[in-house]
């Protein structure tokens, strides 16, 4: 099965665009690690947490995901995003059954 | 923006495979109605909670997600599955801002 890996990350107030961009744009050598999504999202409505990002993962493999940590471009995304993040991170693994949009779905 | 909604439903012991079975499977409909990912989760892991099922939507805007309640393979997945919940739900709304795998990401 898919590994899928949702996520949040608290930011320092003022820096949430700065750090969106980061994780929007540093998508280049994620699918051929075996990424199939990685969805940036943030919530401004009335009840929004502004200052939190959610991300959501779905890869080929938990290894493929812990393996990612390592290429070049990533490590260059946390090291210009951990500066601007409070420390507050949550996070759940789970294993991806299938569903529309997900690899094999068809 | 698109629109993402992650959410979690607490089933009866010995109900999962059920529920995730029909939730993977009602999905003709969806993508003509405007959703992108509907992706089904579960945790196995020691850690992980048996009995609930995750949900990881993604779709065109907010109000296709809302519309899209009204289809009839929707109606039929939601009653067939809701005797097999205990009706404890989670659900995050978020706007996603883009990234690998959204469409109009490449």
């Amino acid at each position: 099965m898919r590994y899928g890996y949702f996520g949040t990350m608290r930011v320092k107030p003022g820096h949430r665009d700065e750090v969106v961009a980061t994780l929007v744009s540093g998508q280049d050598g994620l699918r051929a690690a075996g990424c199939d999504l990685y969805a940036v999202g943030v919530s401004d409505d009335d009840t929004g947490d502004k200052d939190l990002v959610w991300v959501t993962e779905i890869w080929v493999s938990k290894e493929a995901h812990d393996a990612s940590l390592g290429l070049p471009e990533v490590k260059a995304a946390i090291a210009k995003t951990m500066p601007l993040l409070t420390g507050e991170f949550t996070g759940q693994e789970v294993e991806i059954v299938g569903g529309l949009g997900v690899p094999g779905d068809h």
